[in-house]
């Protein structure tokens, strides 16, 4: 039996998963694995999710370098939920921020609690 | 237009919502919102979400008493996950322990990296 055997799937096949910098606790973003996608980042400790929009595996990083390391990967009580402690290279978020949690409600408004540090013609390649 | 207005909900009408400890930055567990669980929590700053088994509004701590006050609400880039800062009182999870993440993948296996801390008896009362 396998980890992804223990992962209890939504209807789609996916999990929600968590990607949280290992040593500071910040958390970079939410994703969605299938079970390639948990074993694939198992066997190579680079993280892999399933991205939905594209519907395909998404190997993190591999068209902005952006990689995540595995540290560890942690399932919740009801195994339908997954951590992933990572090493983070550069930015987690395709806006070049660390973070993708960076809109804060702030009465009805959102506010950008955070700016780029790397810019998309950087993490993308310019046109 | 509110925060809930702003929120990129699934088909379902839910979004993944992630809590975590404002100060310890522990993730604590994962769950669903919708709508309504949305605007409960900035109203009453006490995180409700939604339980997608009993089909209904859950305030958090409602039963255990295991509350969670919300210190900041947080979107991702796309809209489509919240990161809720919370000051946890006691634990998160049903089994007692402090974070639902207590299950790490080693090898094959997934292993115990906490005991509970409370017992079930203490959280939803003897038999």
């Amino acid at each position: 039996m396998t980890i992804a055997d223990q992962v209890v799937f939504g209807a789609d096949g996916l999990v929600a998963a968590i990607a949280q910098q290992h040593d500071t606790g910040e958390v970079l973003m939410l994703a969605w694995m299938n079970r390639a996608a948990i074993d694939e980042t198992l066997r190579t400790n680079q993280v892999c999710y399933w991205s939905r929009s594209r519907e395909r595996l998404w190997r993190k990083g591999e068209q902005s370098g952006q990689t995540q390391r595995l540290v560890a990967l942690r399932l919740d009580c009801d195994r339908d939920a997954v951590l992933l402690l990572v090493e983070q290279a550069g930015v987690a978020c395709h806006t070049g921020r660390r973070s993708c949690f960076y809109l804060q409600a702030d009465g009805a408004e959102l506010h950008e609690i955070a700016q780029p540090t790397v810019s998309r013609e950087q993490l993308y390649g310019g046109a």
